[in-house]
């Protein structure tokens, strides 16, 4: 036996055929889905493999490493969150998500780390030796609400899109913010004075981080595209193009200290079209397919080591500060969201509801994001009460409020996502209405969201189609594919049911419309049909179906004052029949 | 800038990028392709790579890391080809495969041993250090025809299905027999002295690697069909299970020393046929894809490293030792195939040619497994003369052999592969004849292929089927399937090509019916048509279509001596219409 040669893929197999072995026993009960979210049952079969690891080995099992959490698990589901973002609601709220992202963040940061400094000073409560500068690292880490936790539970759920984009946007767009400040805090706490310039420089840091971010996954975006224009002969790569790029985008973000997370996203939002329209309908295929795989995957692997860690002994249980932390952690987020959301209020027409806000406030899930952060803190005498907050934080969020969002959501009769796609006709007026606001903003003089979006499209089609496709074809509007997709899904659909004419050729069809119209199935064999029906007899039926159906036709609007019904001679028929054929060729 | 934090997957993902570049590249100059061999370029772009590395660093640019290569690179090439296995020319040459892989590969590994000490006692060559034991062990390791090297340069020639399954099948189960060899003479070597147990140790451990690796990976097959039989409600994950089973197959069979490759490849067409009947239809499609993916990726990997190893200060260039490798390599096979050959031939009515020897003989390409069981070789001071004569029959027998291989077939004529997929009427002709065969063999008492493949097929739907599969169904054979399949392609067609009908329902049959039978296409709108068909027309139809359909069909078989033509009554029509709906319904 052989077993330290092959331990670590072994290892690395073994774990995640566990989280797919727990997803399968997860949905195979049917009940249990539609009563707890499978974040919470996730982290509870983490909790008991961590309660055996420590029964047999009596030490504590091993911790999620920060390395495999944001090197292999994070960038899967933030690829996936990215590639399916339904862009139009992200672009149309932009503005109301950077808010929260942004100033949301910053407010609970600030917020829950004054505030726990309140508390420290309390003598009762032991915790005199917790610095300002370390109460704001905490709260730099356990203010920003979590995208994978968001997803697990918003998913279940199904709020009206624009809700689920403002919670789901914040949670990932709120990176930027969160390593900036975590950062900042960080090396604040190892210097030995704070200057004002620090200050300042960490402002202007949040925008290279952010902006920065956006720049180096455009970039990869972009070339992902690019290549795969020359993916024609050799179409078994093209999702790995996807992925790697992407990917790539991730670690070059991280590695010049830029966020990740909104790299990865920008990149996927930005090649996602050129890269639909440049690669075979199979390779789509697997590259939707595997995303979704290699998220859910990373995400059950997430939960499941959540649990794992939450056992042992890394915690210091000074409860007043962790209760605080907790209580702290809703209210200045319930108050973050009144605020904003008050203000966001007075610029648009279309307002959040206060149940909107509820929700929006209550979905503030923390996860293994803050978890990955604690334990990458630097050791200091406190770590272990910061670990024990995080964790109480974490479990209370996705287990209390995991749990009780979806009856809540029920009990406010909050709005629901519409289940049917928008029709043709409804996608045809909102491109309509886009063009004319275009328009309008374009008279004006207001550079507002579809100003820019036209000018976008502009850009987009004039140059990027032109160097990114492969097949440039202007004239295939999203609706001709949307057409051509829905005709492709329907052909399946009658092959499958065993409708479908072997050739829509002459003789079948008049076979298939005497089967429908007779409505008995003969045991005529299409052979002996095609044999059977000689010319006259089809000029018979033509003779028929002309006159049946034209005089019925004409019926309805040939009416006008000057003529009587059933006045026009059977030779004036015919000249129309013919007169319409000459206009059909 | 923080790039050892990143370090890892960021050169993994260069790497693998830098091989789709150079597969992207390499198809794109469209000539190229159809003159030199993929893999000779790769080695050539690892050539290359390896010169700048060298030339950069002053030092040996870094050897492909056996590691890598036996746990990441090597099981998804395996896997791919034990899915995409023809199980049929596997089975039906089984036997010959097997002694080709086993008498062959031991027939090479003692000739190529035995003469290459021969040569070390030539005093001239300086080379009487090297003893018997070493020469057998490095026998071991070059004898072996490698399955990468094979399926890249028989994938692009296109031999003929025998042809190819016996080359491709020998490279993939002679890994048992190099496995047993070479861990047999790498501790002979290190051992004292050897008793005559542990020669025979060393036959039986034969039978247990080779045969314990196919029980295992039956084991990890069987049990992956099982699992899927539960993943209806959770589709997104089914593709991984394939994947997860069979590398752990893989790597179980390595950890207790058995075959992996043999393990990997029992798992693949085990599982094949049940996880095919389980998954859905785009599972499986990305299944297909990512496997084909992932192989191409491994493939186009371990070349470049291939290239880049060879560069660098690892080799003694002793020349004769390394002539007379090569010469021997080519000569033992050669004999081996033709003695090997004459034995098969004389037990099978279906020969193989000598053209097709000589092609068997000349497709012993050697690869990337040679290279890694070297470089794996203990330290001793001969070493670099293993690695400088093992890098010469490498690049040797793949460019070389690999390159002169397509005019050869062209040249000798050799039977290619059929282009087209065999007709249903084949397909039903060979079904047949293995039923009428295995009745034979029953009756005649003669245990043989078709006696057993029988019982196979017998045990597999009375017990296997029950309980690997889902939706257990007999009745869907693979005829029913593959009309299935053949129905949805042509709908797929249909839809492209814009012919479809939208909705076969009724009024538009009708309509399209009219359509086509009156031969020009009016602009009567569906929705017109709709509403102006009203029942007393299509009673109107029905009747004319129904006299004239029944008439003409009567003329053809209803003929008989006591009757005459038109004899029957409208009335008698009308029953035996009614008759035939009755036995329709």
């Amino acid at each position: 036996l052989d077993y330290q040669h092959v331990q670590v893929p072994f290892e690395i197999t073994l774990w995640i055929m566990l989280a797919s072995l727990a997803k399968i026993g997860f949905h195979l009960y049917n009940k249990l889905p539609s009563v707890v979210p499978e974040s919470c049952l996730l982290i509870f079969v983490g909790l008991i493999m961590g309660g055996i690891i420590y029964g047999l080995n009596d030490k504590s099992p091993p911790v999620m490493d920060s390395d495999i959490f944001f090197l292999y698990l994070l960038p899967p589901i933030v690829l996936d969150a990215g590639y399916f973002m339904p862009s139009r609601p992200f672009f149309e709220n932009i503005g109301t998500i950077l808010l929260y992202a942004v100033m949301g963040t910053i407010w609970n940061v600030f917020g829950i780390g004054f505030s726990l400094y309140g508390i420290c000073q309390v003598k009762a409560f032991h915790l005199q030796d917790v610095s300002l500068l370390h109460n704001l690292l905490f709260g730099s880490l356990i203010a920003a609400v979590d995208p994978v936790a968001v997803l697990a539970v918003f998913e279940e759920i199904h709020v009206n899109e624009k809700l689920h984009i403002l919670v789901f946007g914040e949670s990932l767009l709120n990176d930027a913010v969160t390593v900036v400040l975590y950062k900042l805090f960080r090396s604040f706490c190892e210097m030995p004075t704070i200057k004002t310039m620090d200050v300042f420089a960490g402002v202007g840091k949040f925008f290279v981080v952010g902006l920065g971010g956006v720049l180096v996954g455009l970039a990869f975006g972009m070339t992902a595209a690019f290549t795969t224009r020359f993916t024609k002969d050799i179409r078994v790569i093209e999702p790995l193009f996807v992925f790697l790029y992407s990917y790539l985008s991730y670690l070059t973000a991280e590695m010049f200290h830029l966020s990740g997370i909104v790299a990865i996203i920008a990149c996927a939002m930005g090649m996602k079209r050129y890269v639909e329209a440049n690669i075979s309908l199979k390779s789509h295929t697997t590259v939707k397919y595997f995303m979704k795989m290699w998220s859910s995957v990373s995400d059950t692997l997430i939960f499941i080591f959540l649990g794992v860690s939450t056992i042992g002994e890394n915690h210091e249980w000074n409860w007043p500060y962790i209760c605080f932390t907790l209580i702290f952690c809703l209210v200045w987020r319930a108050l973050g969201v009144l605020v904003l959301t008050f203000f966001v209020n007075r610029f648009h027409v279309n307002t959040i509801t206060s149940k909107d806000q509820f929700i929006i406030a209550y979905g503030g899930l923390r996860g293994a994001i803050c978890f990955s952060l604690v334990f990458l803190l630097p050791d200091f005498h406190r770590k272990k009460l910061f670990i024990a907050a995080t964790t109480v934080v974490i479990l209370f969020t996705v287990f209390v409020q995991g749990m009780t969002i979806r009856p809540l959501v029920d009990l406010l009769a909050v709005k629901r996502k519409r289940e049917s796609a928008p029709t043709v006709g409804e996608q045809i007026h909102i491109r309509f209405l886009d063009h004319l606001l275009a328009g309008i903003e374009d008279i004006s003089g207001h550079w507002g969201q579809y100003y820019w979006k036209d000018k976008l499209e502009y850009f987009n089609s004039k140059y990027l189609q032109k160097i990114l496709l492969r097949e440039y074809n202007q004239s295939k509007s999203s609706i001709v594919l949307l057409y051509e997709k829905l005709e492709r899904k329907h052909a399946i659909e009658l092959a499958e049911a065993g409708q479908l004419g072997h050739g829509l050729s002459h003789p079948s069809l008049l076979h298939s419309c005497f089967l429908c119209s007779n409505d008995d199935r003969t045991v005529i064999t299409d052979k002996k049909l095609e044999d059977t029906l000689n010319p006259d007899v089809l000029d018979n039926i033509q003779e028929i179906l002309a006159r049946n159906l034209y005089r019925i036709r004409r019926t309805g609007p040939a009416y006008n004052r000057h003529t009587l019904p059933g006045e026009t001679e059977p030779v004036e028929h015919a000249k129309e029949i013919l007169i319409l054929r000459h206009k059909s060729l």
